[in-house]
């Protein structure tokens, strides 16, 4: 059976160069990098190596990038550690009402202790605009963090405006991007975002899961989440995950930002296309977001059952956020989704591995799915 | 060059199969263990096996296992976890002066929120009576948190002793063991040691770095110390780290502890009967500690140059923890050594896979560090 794997939102293979490095860090350069002899200096040169990598890609210092056990933990560590820096100075954060949970759940615990947050609610395509934010922010507000890209319908949320909304409204905010999704993808780049914190994960750019990284700029103070030894200058603890790490610079090396995005807008492009054929289909995503996601409802068949079925035919795509574990997902009711185009939505995720094979191969399951199971919803 | 890694309480090798299995979960079984598909669910089967295999090997059910990104995360979600949960039945913690600074500087850090700690003192060898922590626990008591393995010279504390305290003593407290040095050396089991929770580290065991577990008996209530998805019943969310996972089950699965505790045993007895021949050492491990670890004291030469000596001649040794990153031992200066041999002291950490002539290669260069550089101190 030809295997068509179309979830990368959720997780991507390995490449090739980042599985060898990481194997190489397993069997030869084992040290730890803390250690005072070759063998951790060996391994510490590898994590300074992948800092470097992943610094120069975002347009960051070596010393602002700081690597947690992945984008979770990487936005964790930029809300809480801004909130308990800055309690001070306000109690108000800003953040959309379509974050990951990773965000979402960390705001809705900060309510629990007395922070006001606003969770700007986005169109139905999931755009949000720059006058709900400029609106939103305030004088109290301590944190505006909001995604770059939306996991689960792929819209583009205007961070690039958040800098100048703070300045503009006299804020102490911090202001954090979850670049989880858009690393990778699109250009992140420091320069252009003038975030203070900056999160991103390594499972989702074919580097392997359990690492991530948040840059945190040289004038950013944050409380750790989590203590311990003298690693990373103590904002995050405990033994760095060198062969992740190193798979991860590695990953990070192969970017090929245009290249892909033009391939996968390509891929996109012919499955709206072919999508559009099928009665009863209606597209979520909106053309202005990223290529990389198409989110679709066909309205009769429940997602378990497309997904089950798809499954057995070796073809990978998800029904939502994979973190939600077949939940009902809060994103889709939060832009405006009917039910009915809720339970039935699909989420197709590219990487640059995909071809219009693939395209076809999930077209041609996806309607026999339909014609097995209308009705029998 | 002849390499001779004996600093094994700082990291280990990987071993060949755990680091096969690491290897193979990035080439094929890349899914995310949460996808509602056949990638995801040949991940999440990979990740429940290893679950088993570590839940059998401390007597333990597998859902009480919550795996992190290692022992510093499994510390602290331990610790924050328990006190967070426990604030309202009193104020106090419980431990030793010479955990490591994963729970260390946690504790410290909630001395700052007002949790009152109690650091009981060692002897001179690092051991702790029974009677010191039945004195120490008292109705306000939330925590006792204590190691089962000293890191640095190797004793082994009264874990097994405490439940009956708490008991003692009518106290509400939650009992953790953060069992890093002993997991794979000495037998960790659930059913002795009567713990609420149990952390240990995938890395101290032939297994990648940037992974761990925390066991946490099914009656424990603890608050999570992130926040996101819906993995690992939200203790502990975020993507599993599934390779690491595979790789730490396989390591696990090759554990024999007394097998590998004769041998090491030998390698101890003939360590400490070499040093005891050069004129000035001292040693500052106790034979009733666990014989993974031999912590002696040249008296002469500072531990930088001696290690950075031995290094250059391919023996690897540590000079304390190496999370101090070659910052004064607190744990020596605890016990109570003198700084002149605290400043010159020297962690020698063994595996299984260390010979005789390891130890033969060791006593050749100390003896000649020792000539070179005596009186250059």
């Amino acid at each position: 059976m030809r295997e068509v794997y179309l979830d990368n939102s959720a997780t991507t293979k390995v490449s090739e160069k980042a599985a060898k490095k990481a194997t190489e860090m397993m069997e030869k350069i084992f040290g730890n990098p803390s250690s005072l002899h070759q063998k951790g200096f060996e391994a510490q040169k590898e994590v300074e190596k992948a800092k470097e990598i992943i610094a120069k890609e975002i347009g960051a210092d070596t010393d602002e990038i700081y690597f947690t056990s992945g984008g979770t933990e990487a936005n964790n560590l930029a809300i809480l550690g801004a909130v308990n820096a800055m309690r001070r100075k306000g109690n108000k954060i800003v953040t959309s009402a379509i974050e990951h949970s990773s965000v979402y759940e960390t705001c809705r615990y900060l309510e629990s202790t007395g922070i006001q947050v606003v969770y700007l609610k986005s169109d139905i395509t999931g755009r949000i605009s720059k006058n709900q934010i400029l609106s939103a922010i305030d004088e109290k507000t301590i944190l505006v963090t909001m995604m770059m890209v939306n996991n689960e319908i792929g819209s583009i949320l205007p961070v690039d405006q958040i800098r100048n909304c703070i300045e503009q409204k006299k804020s102490p905010a911090i202001f954090h991007v979850d670049a989880v999704q858009a690393f990778g993808k699109i250009p992140v780049k420091v320069s252009k975002l003038k975030a203070d914190l900056i999160s991103a994960s390594a499972h989702k750019v074919h580097a392997p899961k359990g690492c991530g990284f948040l840059y945190k700029s040289k004038n950013t103070r944050i409380a750790p989440i989590f203590f311990g030894g003298e690693q990373q200058g103590k904002v995050r603890p405990g033994t760095e995950a060198a062969s992740l790490i190193a798979a991860f610079g590695e990953a990070v090396s192969e970017f090929n930002l245009s290249e892909n995005y033009g391939k996968v807008s390509n891929l996109r492009d012919y499955l709206m296309e072919e999508l559009g054929k099928i009665e009863g289909v209606t597209i979520n995503s909106s053309r202005d977001g990223i290529p990389y996601v198409v989110n679709f409802s066909t309205g009769k068949v429940k997602a378990e059952t497309m997904l089950n079925f798809l499954s057995s035919k070796g073809i990978y795509v998800s029904g939502g956020s994979a973190c939600a574990k077949g939940k009902k997902s809060r994103v889709l009711k939060n832009i405006g989704l009917l039910d009915e185009k809720i339970t039935s939505s699909i989420r197709v995720s590219f990487s640059k591995y995909n071809s219009k094979q693939d395209i076809d191969d999930l077209i041609k399951y996806l309607k026999e799915g339909l014609s097995s199971f209308s009705g029998s919803n």
